[in-house]
């Protein structure tokens, strides 16, 4: 069956959430949107390209850092309103220099940094 | 520093994206939703707990059919407004059967089913 974005679901501002995974070491990066055309960038230009909210426009993602993500595979979820991108992450994945966004656990009721930020 | 639910960021809806993400095998199992009152239940019970979207009621993942999600750790990411849930995953996280929601790959622009609903 051929893909076509447009088939997705999206949300009213015409977003799909995307959970971004590292292939290799299984940690979960990052989550991020995208819309129809940024799903159809991605898939042409093997560079994962988000939308960016707060700027309104797209964002391939290290364009500016050099912390670019490679995409190995798009998977859809059973609703069609969700992807998983695995891919190869260069460098660290979160703007703070972490490898991963998620660097803050909860534990034992309190909030708990566990990952430092990548030296350089 | 101890931590707050009410201090996530919200969509105006009032709920976060969740992901959940089997501890043991790193499998990203599926994407929904949590009010701030469902990461509290979630963090008190031990149980992970979305709200329903369809139903608009909380959800106790697995109270019906038994494929219960057990709460190893609950991640934050640097803007707030995603959670990354570990968990235990009893049976398959699917209602399809499948252990993930995330069954169908995009390969050579084409939709291709990649994992199976599991026996039984």
């Amino acid at each position: 069956m051929s893909f076509d974005p447009e088939t997705l679901r999206f949300t009213p501002e015409g977003l799909i959430p995307v959970i971004a995974q590292d292939t290799d070491s299984g940690a979960v990066l990052m989550m991020a949107w995208m819309t129809a055309e940024a799903v159809r960038r991605t898939l042409e230009t093997g560079r994962v390209t988000y939308w960016s909210r707060s700027r309104q426009d797209f964002w391939i993602k290290g364009e500016t850092s050099g912390h670019v993500q490679d995409l190995v595979e798009l998977r859809l979820d059973c609703d069609r309103d969700a992807i998983l991108a695995l891919v190869r992450q260069t460098g660290p994945a979160c703007h703070t220099n972490r490898k991963s966004c998620f660097y803050s656990a909860i534990q034992d009721g309190a909030e708990v940094e566990i990952m430092a930020p990548e030296p350089g």
